[in-house]
């Protein structure tokens, strides 16, 4: 069973361009709450796994599809779940949509290396094999 | 002959995140510093083909490779290239490297459609097309 | 009787910087966050003032006081009130405390000004006018 | 003499919001730029400091008052003087004009504190006195 979670955020005012809507970087941000709201529910915190055991997720790869535009104020479910994880390397897929009308706003996905404070490759702990699916 | 062009940010403090390298996120704001310089450097402004002929490069797809970590007060040079272009969609590419070092940080593409101010579909003017190299 | 509401973010990762903590201009944008769902406590869509009656609330005046750090993944409430408001301008005061034990991480305040969508003054419509607490 | 720098950025995409200017809240990452380029006009890296001594600056307030909207792909001068130093204390301040026409866009200052890495309060180190004027 490949974990999965949605998480949701609201568009804020902030997020979007001159162009009327959200700018394209902010995915890969909101991206990243997915992510991290993903880990809870896997039972672990990430903000933990960096401090307790010096491990961190770096970003090797991201990337995103855009279908509908996102607006401010718009409701946002970011569904986000592990495609592939092994001791050294773990890839997220996302898919976020409107909650209002199911409209799929782009899909996405990053891959990520273990690495520890130093920036060097590291391999994940035992104890996070199951949370991770591995 | 593609159009191509480089030039030069200096990383922010704010572009940083806890992690202490650049946020994976930001590469993608780069890469629009890049591409509106790479349009200057065809000779128009983006700002003004979206003021005057009401012609947006909405964002349909994005990537990028992580190579190096980029660091807060590090020169980062951008270089942009339009890898294709016609009159319904254009894709760049971009390379981001330390200005000291040459190291290489990330590389990526974006592919985009010409939009309307309503966000639908519209062809390229014909003023523009050689400097898209259409 | 002043409007007052409350709301919840999570700490994102990309909205820490090196130091380890949030980026103080980050908190600008929590205020931002605060004051669009006073709007809705007050009973409007801060979007449907721009949309409908194009009114829009320039800040004119933005101060920010930071007693302690907010860090990742930290949730955050931010107490959002009207301190005073006419038919021109309308200030905002704020408070943000973290969730767990009700630390209070920054005050701060926005001045605003109605203008129109070509960024000239203008006054509060009429049917606004108690929501504001005018 | 109270140390001053000037400093040139241009207004990115990523910076405009729906209101067709700049978000308020990029004015303070531009503060940044800005008190980070003074350090090296002053003859000294920001990031040396943090790097090699651990001494951070930590904003305790932040003030910006907005005189004239910021445009995508302005360029804009950040003007950044001292106002007040001593060992523990350094105000900035700011103001920030368009290159084009010389408009003041926004002045603003920010208050910090000399701190750890355990972001405890400190005295700053006696080789950097001279440079902020203490």
């Amino acid at each position: 069973m490949k974990p999965v979670n949605e998480t949701r955020i609201r568009v804020r005012y902030a997020e979007t361009d001159q162009m009327g809507v959200v700018n394209s970087a902010n995915f890969f941000i909101w991206m990243e709450v997915g992510r991290v709201e993903l880990c809870k529910a896997c039972g672990f915190n990430y903000r933990d796994m960096e401090q307790d055991d010096g491990v961190f997720l770096a970003v090797a790869e991201a990337s995103c599809r855009y279908r509908s535009p996102a607006r401010f104020d718009d409701e946002v479910i970011i569904k986000t779940c592990i495609e592939e994880a092994n001791t050294r390397i773990v890839i997220f897929h996302y898919e976020m949509r409107s909650a209002e009308g199911e409209r799929v706003l782009a899909t996405g996905h990053t891959r990520h290396v273990f690495v520890n404070r130093q920036m060097q490759r590291t391999r994940l702990p035992a104890k996070y094999h199951q949370m991770f699916g591995v």
